[in-house]
């Protein structure tokens, strides 16, 4: 079965999953593009529908990923190219669009593995930052990104995007930014929160115990609980004109100074 | 004398420069909002016209910055909500819009400072990514950004945005990937091209010289020209999945590092 109406109700169906009221509703996401789709596998996340358009495939793979998106439990379903473009969220099509439940890890339920390296992000706003955080924690090894307050959705497809992959192989963990704070106390993980509000540089800390790295909006900062209830503050270093590094710059020149300090880096 | 007619010329030519061809025809960008604004007129970048909304307006700083504006040249002009709403090109916006000449400067009228630390960005697609690059070089207190064969236009309102004022604060030098290899070795700059392709961990690197980063594409990294005449190639230690960072987060990590060498961020 090749679907070739624009009418088609899968068509539709994922035209509305655009929104996140409807993703809400039905607890569903969207995932497009070869890489993110082969992330998803690779870490066996769950595909529902695999829809494929051939005419929009770039190379020799997508193929092997089909078929191994069919063992995974996903139904493929191939669609001609106009109803596969009103469907597809980016510019340049794939050809590779999957239907995918969503999935939420809650912190309660997490154990943290010795030496710990976390990434805390409160109230992110911009789904591209929450991408480029998941990115760079997965560039440092992270055990995880624990997601405080999020004023983004965590479903929304520019997150997936922007992480190439990396949201499949970082755990998200949802809660709340007290939750965060007690969770990391009870596991003995040391919070440093990221603030130009200290004359504590970041190099002068030391990262070679289990640690969670926190980072705040991209407004305003972490909030007044995370400022007063971490172990340390830090601040990096700024020598222009403006007051802050973008949140997820920030985030990985702290996840990497830890990587340095604990010889992960190699130190000079 | 106030805009309150959508069909207003002005209104109408500010809506037009959302085009790049129609800025380049008209040599002249766009600049929005308070940050920007500001930072353009703390940086001497000379503004044409300043529209303003008072409607808008979020703060009261509004009034100096237009007393600012005025003083350096700029002709205000005041626009009603409604056609101000079609002009702006963000969803919340400031009531500030600045059109402005666009202005160039080539590298090889540039003169480097002692102690030199360069960020050298070659095809870089993505608005976003030039800003946040922008944004990193200020921050570490970079003396430019030297733009290789730009895919992305540099007078986009993107750019601007995302740079969060460093469009204004760091010189960008735009030229061919040749010419800032051939400036660099004239000025005694070593150049280290970031790339996975070696065995060189970053930290492992003297950065205590005068010194260019490198960076490449978001898709494919730098070109074979970089990567065979560059002084030293460098990695960053890729622990998870995905096999890069996101171009600003590495510059970022490299130039940080250089500041760490050099006593800047305080060795630990």
């Amino acid at each position: 079965m090749r679907i070739t109406s624009y009418q088609n109700s899968q068509v539709k169906n994922v035209v509305k999953l655009q929104k996140r009221r409807e993703r809400d509703r039905q607890r569903k996401m969207v995932i497009e593009g070869y890489r993110a789709i082969l992330a998803a596998l690779t870490n066996h996340y769950p595909l529902d529908e695999l829809y494929y358009c051939p005419a929009f495939f770039f190379g020799k793979n997508e193929r092997d990923l089909l078929d191994q998106a069919a063992q995974s439990g996903a139904r493929l379903v191939e669609v001609a190219e106009g109803p596969f473009t009103k469907m597809a969220l980016r510019d340049r099509p794939e050809g590779l669009l999957a239907v995918a439940p969503q999935a939420r890890h809650s912190l309660s339920q997490h154990r943290p593995t010795a030496n710990s390296l976390y990434l805390v992000a409160e109230a992110i706003e911009k789904p591209a930052n929450l991408g480029t955080l998941l990115r760079a924690a997965d560039g440092a090894g992270a055990h995880g990104l624990i997601l405080c307050d999020a004023r983004t959705d965590l479903f929304n497809a520019d997150v997936v995007h922007a992480s190439v992959g990396a949201y499949f192989s970082v755990p998200t963990l949802e809660c709340t930014s007290q939750e965060a704070i007690a969770w990391c106390r009870r596991h003995g993980i040391c919070t440093l929160a990221a603030t130009p509000h200290t004359d504590r540089v970041y190099t002068t800390v030391d990262m070679r115990r289990p640690l969670a790295i926190v980072v705040g909006t991209e407004q305003v900062g972490l909030s007044a609980q995370w400022l007063a209830q971490a172990d340390a503050q830090v601040a990096l270093p700024m020598f222009g004109q403006v007051n802050s590094l973008n949140v997820a710059v920030a985030a990985a020149l702290l996840l990497y100074e830890a990587l340095r300090q604990r010889g992960q880096a190699l130190n000079p």
